[in-house]
């Protein structure tokens, strides 16, 4: 599907006309969830899972068969800074690893039952790097845009969107700095493991885009801070709303991209869910700032979209069970 | 397999003297593990638990395709006092459910690839009342524990233990209360949701069974104060052990089985790890107890195996990411 916007303020039309749960759909998966062979409340989040996502399809019995997981790829200007522990031709040998099946993200959809996209976004030109300029123009953010609208397939039943891209946890800290304020150091983390110096260079950088900068809208701080994958991701998930597909968002990159989805229209990702809280320092601050609770925990700092597509099982469980289980009445349980 | 004891004596002995871990398998693993494509430590707690794995699998590439679930099932004359919301004859229309494919754990199972197993053990005859006798006689925990022994597949590579029995959490806080002291109240959770009245009336039954039984070895713990459910759950933890099989333990009643096993032998857990922490109030204290931190944390308290068989697929893509990625090497990927 053509993305039906051209400019910035035609996406922002778009984010504040984002469709609606269905609600009777949800009410009728709580009615049948109160009467499935189990205590009431013993699945625990499975069972606000299942009713999430029965509103989203609007079928009080959903069902997940169809997974999809996009990684984007994208180069960084920033990177220029000494902002990483890694060279940036590491992103299109990453890509490459993607597409030899060598990689995390193609194990984790394999064991998920997920089909995977890789969509590399102009490598060999980096964005600009800002601590200097935009990162991107009002025409090279709306192409990232576009490409990551037209990048879901209507047919997904649950999406779940992953980046690539050497320098972009220091793009990913610039956007939470632009949008939440606080130091410059506290939204600084190791990134893929940078020593001492890289971090302080980090920092510096961060606290020069930002200032550099001085943007407060959620989409100028994507255009002047993001990067391509960043900007694909956060047009993926505007899609995903417009198709009714429930998100599973994946790391630090994956929710800044999120956030100044929000940050444009407060109920922008109503149909997301935070796979896991990663162990890039601070996001679990961001996830706090836009309301989400991880459903995992367990210290992964890899992006990729790796967190998410771990909790993607989490997810078809939940869905499983609820559409799967007999109630009292069909097998004969007594409830008193 | 005929299972290698026919006393307590023999059960005892045979946990003195159990295999360990392959460290040369997990040696290597670990070296396998710091040449894959992402940066070191990236996929956080998979990591460890891949070259754990690997440790007990004796392989440096270990794999999982042959997931076991066995739900064992019991009744409990501590039921008498009236310490569960459900009346005890939902134990066997539980069983006829599994047997149905109606439950949760049917739904989990298929979701995680997982073979099931039920095993109801003489449900028509309760154990006795732990608040007046030993729940079992010698012979009675012994055939529990060779049951157990004897359901374990030889074939299966990774091993999740649930049950199924009403007024078993009853019986998992005065095991853990004989165990590790403290208050009746503080071990005693709503199980399956048990009013105010019913829950004074649990802790009082906990509180007077492990007074009255004044027991402290691990094993006459189990006999005394477990159930027939719970005797299966350490006899088939032990045999994984004795075939190598890495355990996921669930909620608080499994728990409580392999705390008697923990209790009789100090490294009888090591090839276990924790699925989950349920809801059920005190299985954080219990895990603490055996020194085990959970993978989930998603407020479930149903039993069945449920948490753990959640868990079979974080452990299969821990395995699935270390065994099938490339190394930087294989993949020409850069590492500075």
């Amino acid at each position: 599907m053509i993305a039906p916007f051209t400019t910035l303020e035609d996406f922002a039309t778009l984010l504040g006309d984002l469709p609606a749960a269905d609600k009777s759909a949800s009410a009728a998966a709580g009615a049948r969830n109160a009467v499935l062979t189990k205590p009431p409340g013993a699945l625990g989040r499975l069972e606000d899972i299942a009713i999430w996502v029965a509103g989203w399809q609007g079928e009080a019995a959903p069902v997940i068969n169809h997974p999809q997981v996009i990684v984007f790829a994208g180069n960084h200007g920033v990177v220029a800074q000494g902002v990483s522990a890694f060279p940036a031709e590491v992103t299109a040998q990453m890509v490459a690893n993607f597409a030899a099946d060598g990689a995390a993200i193609n194990q984790l959809c394999t064991v998920a039952g997920a089909m995977l996209d890789v969509i590399a976004l102009e490598l060999e030109t980096p964005t600009n790097d800002f601590t200097k300029e935009p990162a991107m123009s009002n025409e090279g953010v709306i192409s990232a845009l576009q490409i990551g609208w037209e990048a879901v397939s209507p047919e997904a039943d649950l999406l779940v969107l992953g980046e690539m891209g050497i320098g972009n946890t220091t793009s990913a800290a610039a956007i939470a700095k632009a949008l939440y304020g606080g130091d410059a150091a506290q939204w600084a983390g190791r990134g893929t493991g940078v020593d001492d110096a890289g971090l302080a260079r980090k920092v510096e950088a961060i606290a020069k885009g930002v200032t550099r900068q001085a943007v407060s809208s959620g989409l100028e701080v994507l255009r002047c801070l993001g990067g391509r994958e960043i900007a694909a991701i956060a047009g993926a998930i505007a899609r995903a709303r417009q198709e009714r597909i429930p998100v599973i968002l994946d790391g630090f990159i994956c929710t800044s991209a999120a956030a100044c989805l929000q940050k444009a229209a407060p109920n922008a990702l109503d149909h997301c869910l935070a796979g896991h809280v990663s162990d890039e320092q601070a996001h679990a601050l961001m996830l706090e700032k836009i309301g989400k609770k991880p459903l995992l925990n367990l210290g992964l700092r890899l992006g990729e979209g790796s967190g998410a597509a771990l909790a993607i099982n989490i997810v078809k469980a939940a869905v499983a069970c609820h559409s799967g289980m007999a109630t009292f009445d069909q097998a004969g349980v007594s409830t008193e």
